[in-house]
């Protein structure tokens, strides 16, 4: 290896979200990717280019989201992981750092994602839970749930629980696979877990507020069906809020080479 | 019934305690009890005087926190619940308000408290848990902390690890019986659950602060006993952070007669 090449070093990020504008976005405001951009930047003393495997909303949160930079210098992993933690805040922690294939790319190789939406269902939040949790004061019909959930499984197109500002919808459309959709009972109530080749813009918490219309009996199950083949995102139930959803992993085919954790 | 007489009532209740100086402080400042008692006074339209079980300092959490109070009126219970949660801040819930007996004291009457106190010690922390976990960042011998936290057992005299501001050693001196301190693995790192018929100020963080000393091989096991025989606190180790701390129950011989969930 000479100083002349590359190196595609990726990021496994975890953060707390409820502090940050999001991921990325296009006003101006704290952003997660800006503000590891920034740390980065400072203890490499050249400027980056961080890509991100996609953006999460203000208020989500991840425990695994991924990010890479590519950089001419080899830098040692477990100085850069200790200096990286050092100098962020900590609402943002770097989980792992890896140096990866040189066509490695955090959104473009992803072939799929799992995001986890946490459901409080006692009429009494627990106050640590606030931030991390979506209150359902409705009693819901958790049978209705799971057969409702159901119906959001396989090849489909999700036009109708998408917003828009959907980024990849011209080259792709709105056909995503949604390969999973667990109900998981934890401490206060549930948690929906997503497992897809992709997800539309605010796609997961479209779903969720669909699905808790129709477990609250506020809407037929039968609907489901019915709000797909409409193709239009006004039939389609209310955008859950953010602070419930958790971006979990993102999925790829690729190994890393070196990996420290 | 009549309108003279007085009930008395119990709350339960949970909070973050990151923004707050502790449940009671004698300095001006944002506190639970205050927090509380506000509210309380804004919904029944009198002054009211609001006795709490214990005080936790700043930073610390509760999920079962008790306080009672007495009035003249005889208020419905589902709605002033209902209230106080609907006017408290989010970190501040009310968990149940039962009526007791009369002479019930949330103080004088307990017989008991459990503490959980919460070590995150992975060399990652989730930043979902930078305020409700200790990061310990040395690596521990579990074995250790075990063997340490068994020394700690029985009827003692804590005074060594009793910081001063100590209320109530007039009466009780430092003699304390911590009946179980257990080590309960939980995700990222382990949890210690404290029960005992009373605990002193500090105690049980400079309990925590001691054993991972040992834990950690900066100071042999068998100083332990000595620190108890010493009775000065400079013998014993570092009081650890208020963040991983939890007083998750008082524990009370008498029975409630009815109950609000």
């Amino acid at each position: 290896m000479t100083q002349e090449m590359e190196y595609n070093y990726k990021l496994t990020i975890a953060y707390d979200g409820s502090h940050y504008l999001g991921w990325q976005v296009q006003h101006n405001g704290q952003t997660v990717q800006e503000t590891i951009r920034k740390t980065l930047e400072t203890i490499v003393q050249e400027k980056i280019t961080l890509i991100g495997a996609g953006r999460t909303d203000t208020g989500v949160h991840a425990k695994g989201q991924v990010a890479n930079f590519h950089f001419h210098k080899l830098l040692c992993l477990k100085k850069l992981i200790h200096s990286l933690n050092g100098m962020l805040p900590l609402d943002i922690r770097i989980a792992r750092i890896e140096i990866v294939e040189q066509d490695f790319h955090a959104q473009f190789s992803a072939i799929g994602k799992i995001y986890h939406y946490h459901l409080w269902l006692d009429p009494i939040r627990d106050p640590i839970k606030r931030f991390y949790t979506f209150h359902v004061k409705s009693s819901i019909d958790r049978e209705l749930l799971k057969r409702g959930a159901e119906l959001f499984l396989g090849e489909k197109d999700f036009t109708s629980f998408a917003n828009s500002a959907n980024e990849g919808s011209a080259s792709k459309g709105a056909v995503r696979h949604l390969k999973r959709l667990d109900l998981v009972s934890e401490e206060g109530g549930l948690r929906l877990e997503f497992e897809g080749n992709g997800f539309l813009y605010k796609m997961v918490r479209n779903i969720v507020g669909t699905l808790l219309e129709v477990a609250c009996r506020k809407r037929p199950l039968d609907e489901i069906p019915q709000i797909f083949d409409a193709k239009d995102r006004r039939r389609a139930g209310k955008t859950a809020p953010p602070e419930g959803l958790f971006l979990m992993e993102v999925l790829y085919k690729l190994r890393s080479s070196k990996e420290l954790k």
